[in-house]
């Protein structure tokens, strides 16, 4: 089981939110809306996705990162772990 | 009508494509999917709602700007115009 | 000349701030200071630096995609200077 | 002494390179350059602090959040460190 799952609940009702927010853009290109309102639309679909990912990145570290750090034998264990954070990170900071 | 009409199809299919991306995720939750995974998924759902962003901006640019400038009897009419389209930028350039 | 000349001033006087703020970063490191305040820093200086391309953005539309769609004879000539500003825009938007 | 001293010299020389770009733009500034070109160079200094950004996170993860987790007897004693981790991630993706 992943760390994620005592947040679960949480993420997937902010999750479903986000679909709701994408469909509210697809009835507004349909009903021909202004085009800057759309945008701030879709802008907060990227804040919100965001918040997600710093959560899940969150339970992530608790989770998955200490679990490793912990059991680790020598640092080359940990290390494939700390790598792999690093990299989600920046493809989040870096898009 | 608004000047993304042109372009209205092509943006709807990409709105649909990360509205199933999204349920993916949710999917992926209920299913106990790696986090770093989810993680993926989240940053490429926050890349492809960029992406919709910008091509709705150049169509914004393209129509409605250029008209209000256009337009504009005075640099204050079209300035109105710039200033929302310098907003909206901010607003996707510093989430 | 270009139309930032008004904010010229302004907009040297945040850039010099800047230098200042990535030369601190740098004692810091001589300093063995603590990463986490480091990262701060470092946070601070890409918060600065888009608040002043997004200043260079607004007096570039203001000036140069004005001028250009007023002198257009066609819409292939704004076309132009309008593509170029949604390039630049994209570079901010994802990095 | 910090986890980045292994990699502090490779960042003094990425800090200064920086440092040059930025005292560029005001050079670029001061000779009237085109905007578009010095939006370049702006996009091209977020992103190089970005990059040290990311070096210094993973150091700090190696180092100091490793640590941390290492020697806790409780999970409430790591729990600062990775909160404290979180919240500089998050300043990075959400300028």
């Amino acid at each position: 089981m992943y760390p994620y799952a005592e947040q679960k609940d949480q993420i997937q009702v902010r999750l479903r939110r986000i679909e709701g927010q994408l469909r509210g853009v697809q009835r507004m290109l349909d009903e021909d809306k202004y085009c800057v309102d759309i945008l701030t639309q879709l802008s907060s679909v990227v804040a919100a996705t965001q918040k997600v990912g710093i959560m899940m990145l969150e339970s992530h570290i608790n989770g998955c990162v200490t679990q490793a750090i912990k059991s680790a034998e020598s640092s080359d264990d940990s290390q494939v772990a700390i790598q792999e954070l690093v990299e989600v990170v920046e493809r989040f900071v870096r898009r």
